[in-house]
């Protein structure tokens, strides 16, 4: 039988033993039903079985809990509902790893259309870092959007993105905002220098996620941004499959309190770095230590880690650390970071007193 | 320029006064931008105001913003990306009311196709609570689903639907499981009695999710089950306004590190209660306190109260408590919620010594 192991970080809850704490954990993954309840043929196929409990802190255990794959049928709705799915009402309860390799031969997940790899092929950029930056804020006309895009372009940054509160409000709407885009982008990179790309942001619902996604490509954008925990985490591997996929940004907007505190939720690390990057992502932009968002460095770097790895058995995908870094500590990022990675600054190219094209400038100048 | 409010409960930074804190969080959902960089046209028309801010607590704020509507262009996704986008990564936000009057106005949500009233019709029910209980385990085969269904069925419960970890397992494939189900549930309504009525499981991707929920009603089956922070919230509107609309049931898996604690997420009074219910759910599941999963008595009457208020411009939709309550508790959950409710019982069933048909004959004697 198939199987695949999640680890689990739990708190000790002081009124029962931690093994029967696993033991609740697998029965409400596995079968939602009190243990005495379950036919043993069911129990034996169905119920994890536990493969591993240790203390790692104060009232803290690691629990490696070892599933059938066939439980989930194939599909990463059925996964994310056995990862994490009504154990979330339980407090104490957080997820830290999977182990992917079953999930891939099994084609539940797939990973990236792309990857590191095939994107720096596809944008001609093969061994350094990248830049990004946002076009914001909503309530900006269209011709002012484009007019960012044209200064940024002109500095040199390498990706602009819209930012995740553009969507179709009537001051820029999508039909009208992304071929101006795309046009100011290319005339502006058609000077030589570094050529600019430009994805814009694609989230609605379903159907309509997937309309401008299509219409993205047609009208010659270079990828897209997309909110998973909006969209919904299985609309990111919808696109990653399609037939002419585009590079996929996924942005962490209202993922934050699945990831927040260290006892409950998803490890940001497993979700942005590992999980995202397994549903599809090809950038992973997450909060940034040094930024205006909490962030731990070990989280960091396990992050990075996770969606750089060769270990998984899916392209790479790159780190996008982003979240109000500034530029003038662009060095110490680049040093943290390494060559891998998207650097997303925003807001702190707009507080330079030179303007936007000299900050775009300065910014790609930094990153070579 | 019309206007929608939002509360937040903020926890004091002593860092900063509130006042600073409340701005900090109304230019980061209207325009991720540090102030000094915005326009004053922009500030003016997208950035929102600060309608209140009082203490409610040692270091706790209550803060109002205002919110244009037209910074959501009309869409769902946009509302969730402004009430908890990015700070939904910052700690100390929750977010704990909405203004729902602007956004039915604007049309940006309608609320359940049916509601209480329009399923009591259908379903032939005028007064009492309804029973409800879930098909399980995961591993049954489609024959002894069939069956634990003429058992429920033939006992009186009004709904039995999909356990959530039911999707398109080998063991008993949605295209074989759901026809077998509603003919069994038929047979067994057939001799007189309580009718019951079975609703499938249906989250898959997005698109995958539209054809189980079409096939749903094409093979009979009364209303579905979806788990709308799998899907995807915006999935759970989309489903409301299909031409052929089933009652739609909705199921809290993975939406537990959204409302833990106090200090963070979306209030689960809100978020179950009427976010839910303004996106379209008729029923919405939730740990009920005295079950298995923490719950709060002043949230949850809160939520049933956001669930069946008139005040609220979308039709009522049914509370479902659920999550462990006991079958010889249902008296006291009778007294807690009222005529207007749906109690969900699965697991105490199926510990009584009599069997399911004489435990679900029990549970459904109890609720007249």
């Amino acid at each position: 039988m198939e199987t695949f192991d999640v680890t689990y970080r739990l708190v000790r809850d002081r009124r029962r033993a931690i093994r029967e704490q696993v033991d609740a954990l697998r029965y409400e993954q596995g079968v939602e039903l009190p243990p005495e309840t379950v036919p043993e043929a069911i129990r034996d196929r169905v119920v994890g079985t536990v493969e591993a409990v240790e203390e790692i802190g104060a009232d803290r255990y690691r629990a490696v809990i070892r599933w059938p794959v066939d439980n989930l049928g194939g599909e990463i709705a059925a996964l994310l509902n056995l990862l994490y799915g009504t154990v979330s009402l339980r407090p104490g309860i957080r997820v830290t790893g999977v182990e992917w390799g079953p999930l891939e031969r099994a084609g539940v997940l797939r990973g990236p259309a792309g990857g590191i790899r095939a994107i720096r092929e596809r944008f001609g950029i093969p061994g350094r870092a990248l830049t990004a930056t946002a076009l914001k804020p909503l309530g900006e006309s269209t011709a002012a959007l484009a007019e960012q895009c044209r200064e940024f372009a002109a500095g040199g940054i390498d990706v602009i993105k819209d930012d995740d509160g553009l969507f179709d409000q009537s001051t820029a709407p999508f039909e009208e905002r992304v071929p101006a885009c795309v046009e100011a982008v290319r005339a502006a990179s058609a000077g030589g220098g570094r050529r600019a790309r430009y994805f814009p942001h694609v989230t609605s619902d379903p159907a309509r996620t997937v309309e401008r996604y299509e219409r993205a490509g047609e009208l010659g954008a270079d990828g897209v941004l997309v909110c998973p925990h909006i969209a919904g985490l299985p609309l990111l591997d919808r696109l990653a499959r399609h037939p002419s996929p585009l590079p996929l940004m996924a942005h962490p907007s209202m993922s934050g309190a699945l990831t927040a505190g260290a006892d409950a939720g998803i490890a940001p690390a497993l979700l942005y770095g590992q999980l995202w990057r397994a549903l599809g992502a090809d950038f992973v932009i997450f909060a940034s230590p040094g930024g205006r968002f909490p962030m731990e460095e070990d989280e960091c770097r396990a992050l990075c880690e996770g969606a750089r790895t060769t270990r998984l058995p899916f392209p790479r995908a790159f780190p996008t650390p982003a979240g109000g870094m500034q530029l003038d500590a662009l060095d110490r990022h680049r040093e943290r970071y390494g060559p891998d990675t998207v650097f997303l600054i925003g807001g702190s190219l707009r507080q330079h007193p030179g303007g936007l094209r000299t900050a775009a400038r300065e910014f790609s100048e930094g990153v070579r």
